[in-house]
């Protein structure tokens, strides 16, 4: 390393016992809790034998770990190369990028197991888990890596670990709002982990503000191979998103319908987002930043429908509006957001995430609202949304409504939500860097 | 970016209408053809439960989802990630390889989604998709990304977009000639794929001769670490090949045999190419170039026998011959190719997939006509043939012979296609760039 | 290239004809070998029909195939990408490191496949292969790239062919004591594959030795984009090690169990290495080596006890262990090791694969001597162990004194294995560079 030490670094980045602490805390606290609450669900237990013989399945293929255990290898991959390499586009911070993502999402794919556990997996004072629980871990997780994004280069990893704690527990209970109160939708997550994952980030970041940033602009660009390194990121996002959005779903017809849908999506975005980032440059050459996100916005805006009767083309058409909203974004809302509302948003999540995680609660809203038993059959109609038990009479529009009202539930969570932690990581005890210090990977690695 | 601009620069390499056009047009037109024609097939459809009682299927597990989806998924990480960084290898066209491959996959793949569903899932004026459809949009984008590697520096992304519509359309035609009417196997597709892609990109890029392109020669190696970002495209082509080969095999011992057959197969073409790489070279180095590419040989030569009982050893034969064949033809016929022949080829194609491409299906051919009662067993050979119905009668060694007329059609859609294909990309309002300015990414990227 | 040529070569590194010998030979044999021995097993080949009518199967889904193919492939990742790109950390030796890993385990893999087909697929003079035996031919190559991690830099490509030759060998020799003789259970191979493949490596780098490796001390370190290239490797062996335990377990909750044990692992490794890297250096910082590689132990440790009844705060437990025992190895055994013991050990094998290796042998000896009939259920008890036929009778204590047993034998192996075959790669015949030409892809490879 050839670079000159920073001079005038006012802020104490030493980490040497805080780092070690919080995770040494963080990690015994899991186990004692694990030790408390979590044991194998039955299809993973020793005694998945007599379980067998008692539901009457005649094949090992009935347990759930064969539908879902290579979407969930597929939904891991995303989470830590996918999030991770992506954000390794900035020319400096790649170790942090890949590091503290991987650091962060191993805290709290444990703490996800707990918090979504005792909302959905408790039996008799035990949270039994199995593949899909893993899958949900991960998914809570991706709201974390979201919202990462937001504050990459400016954060201490003991703030990263800090938000983790806070945004598992924000997610869980909202997912639970969602999921279990208002009897909501949301497959791929476009509500529960993309619009309140990105607007968490957000306003921690606006909370955040730092007023000399600039002082750092010139570690805040890529470099050649820095971009080629983000894109092994973007295309893992993109190529495995169809498993992403179908990973959790019903089986049979249901996993099979999500992961059409978002493979059509996310192949007309790709499309709507080459056309515009190349239109709104005056030289009309292609910008890295575009095609490195702004591809990926289909995949977020199909979430929420990804699992209903969509149909390919309308899948096709939202794919085509997010690219072009995100694309725009990029070029005109992220400045906007530095510059008048001191939201700096260091990977654009405004544009990947927040937006289309909005159109994706929309579209679901309408498509729920529009379902009929026509399209879906009596028993499909059904089935697609779980109109049993207490849901036996709630009819398509109201659906949609509920839909709706998650989208409102979300944003709530995560503004004030975001607020809150956002007031707790600035306090002067975490070690994060000077402006001048930020994207700098010197500052918390051996380089 | 402290690189001089370029002087000189004649050519109108400008993209700022023309690349949004034509993207627009060709997403806008996807759109309302999908709208026309694509729905979900049946076991992607909500009316699956209903399909499900006339079918008597017990169990969600019969749905092809469970079957066929993780292969896909390996496909199509061959696809985005397996030949765009392959091609990365050049020093200073990153962006394109990787980029450009992305989008002109991303459309092909919708095309061919609407092209193949025409030929063989058009069922009461509507195509009916599930993920057996996915996989061939994805093989039939395949061979289009083999041509990319021919012309990879030397086109603009609009000529690409051009040459994926026409492509898709011919490889959609060829292969329903082969599979429909000479009722010819082709798992992998040796002849549809590989033969038909090398060979069409041959003869495309035949046409686009460029007599000065030496003017670029600088730009037309690797660096270091651009060497290793293609060895992930390598790495990633050589180990889910398997799954390439057995993707669309029928289910049960078919795919389970395409795996094998290709993992000997692969496996012995990387120690022929290493042994040829540091025998033909003087001094007795290993080149990247042959291990990138040579060692992906043996997949292309299993490709139409994986799925028969070309067995273990076979496939040793096989690959280890292939292996040899592509390491020779890096080093010999590369060269007389473009100083004889005029056919400037990026990335070797000729060696990669074209000749062992033409072995696969001659293996095939062989492999088919040598096939008995005996080694199928009565219905094996029956179900591995599809003998029923108007074939019901026809011998294997009549199979070897129209597997062989396959090759041939192959060869002759390719070459006639290539040529008007390629007499289309030559008109001079694409926006291709200078001789100069070749395999150079700031031409079409900000850099 | 700029750099300038070494002077003083005393070593004849010249593979023209030696490295090309070899690899023809290698491979002529496993051809004639394949050809005597090896054919398609009953689920593979085209007689599968009628075997799922002996056997009374009526559904295709019941092929191995479905159970154990996504595994594979994950398994498959691990060992090219995952183990060639963790070894790309060093800033001269990545075509290295990704092509000689590629080269041994390409051989590897068709070596293993007669070596464990003689032990345990043999049937009427014939190795009868499927997929289960893809994954096993890969497990028994992993540890070949295990060993290879001690010597990375130091040897030739014929070395390293020689070695893998013997290696293969001695691996299924150990795994037929352990898994047959023993009754042994190990499915992630914490003996077989870590602990074996770990010491044999570190007894051949001993023998090995090269006082003088300081004069290539400069090329021994990594740059800033090499670290990168190594976290692809990190993260895919870290992602797809749950696969890698649960791949050959018995159907249904033993790998289901398999992967929620591994993935809990994991987790809690991380923090424990991140907390122990940072707290180990003065400055507090954290060092990319300890996360490449120590966050990846708590998969080794896990990989004899997945498929017991572990539970997940077991996992925790034992990946937190690992985590820490291995980033403390690297600060202070890598360098007592080689400075007294005169080990150089490249990667650090004995800190991600012996230490925990050992650690995952005795924690399944302690979980298989504390299995009870409550804990397992009454039939999954005897499932879990094996406890039929001659080992109706064995109980859970005496089961943990096999296992603990297991530990010694492979250790003895590895050690008795790797001085013998030490000695013969001594022999200065194979073409290895000088100290000062270490860790130099210049001297095998044209850059």
């Amino acid at each position: 390393m050839d670079r000159p030490r920073h001079q005038g670094m006012v802020k104490n980045t030493y980490m040497r016992w805080r780092l070690p602490l919080v995770c040494l805390l963080w990690e015994v606290a899991m186990i004692v809790l694990f030790g408390v609450f979590v044991r194998f669900g039955p299809e993973a237990d020793a005694h998945w034998e007599e379980e067998k013989r008692e539901l009457n399945l005649t094949s090992d293929m009935e347990n759930d770990f064969y539908f879902r255990y290579p979407s969930f290898q597929d939904v891991h991959v995303m989470i830590f190369v996918g999030f991770g390499f992506l954000m390794t586009f900035l020319k400096r911070y790649g170790f942090g990028a890949v590091g503290f993502n991987f650091l962060l999402a191993a805290f709290g794919i444990q703490w996800a197991l707990l918090m979504q556990g005792w909302f959905h997996s408790f039996k008799n004072g035990k949270i039994l888990i199995g593949v899909e629980n893993l899958i949900n871990a991960d998914f809570c997780v991706g709201s974390v890596c979201i919202a990462f994004g937001a504050i990459l280069g400016k954060t201490s990893p003991i703030q990263l670990l800090v938000m983790t704690l806070f945004q598992v527990t924000l997610f869980s209970v909202n997912e639970y709002i969602l999921l279990n109160l208002l009897h909501v939708k949301d497959a791929g997550g476009s509500m529960t982990i993309h619009t309140f994952g990105a607007y968490f980030g957000l306003t921690v970041t606006r909370i955040l503000y730092r007023p000399n940033l600039e002082q750092s602009k010139d570690k805040q660009g890529s470099v050649y191979h820095s971009d080629l390194f983000a894109m092994i990121g973007t295309l893992y996002l993109w190529m495995y998103w169809p498993s992403f959005n179908s990973a959790i779903s019903d089986h049979g017809d249901a996993q099979h319908r999500s992961a059409i849908n978002t493979y059509c999506s996310l192949a007309a975005c790709v499309l709507t987002t080459m056309a515009f980032s190349s239109m709104l440059q005056k030289k009309g050459k292609l910008d890295m930043v575009h095609i490195q996100n702004a591809t990926l916005a289909g995949g977020v805006a199909v979430g929420t429908s990804a699992e209903m009767m969509l149909t390919p083309y309308g899948s096709l058409i939202v794919g085509s509006i997010s690219g072009i909203v995100s694309t725009v974004g990029y070029v005109y809302f992220t400045p906007f957001l530095e510059s008048r509302l001191h939201i700096q948003d260091t990977c654009g999540i405004h544009n990947l995430h927040a937006m289309p995680g909005l159109i994706g609660g929309i579209v679901g809203a309408i498509t729920a609202a529009a379902a009929t038993e026509d399209v879906y059959g009596k028993e499909g109609f059904i089935k697609a949304f779980d109109f049993t038990g207490m849901y036996q009479t709630r009819t398509p529009s109201v659906q949609g409504g509920f839909q709706a009202a998650g989208i409102v539930v979300s944003l709530l969570m995560a503004f004030v939500g975001g607020a809150i932690v956002g007031g707790i990581l600035k306090l002067p005890i975490w070690g994060d860097a000077a402006a001048e210090n930020c994207f700098e990977d010197e500052v918390y690695w051996e380089v």
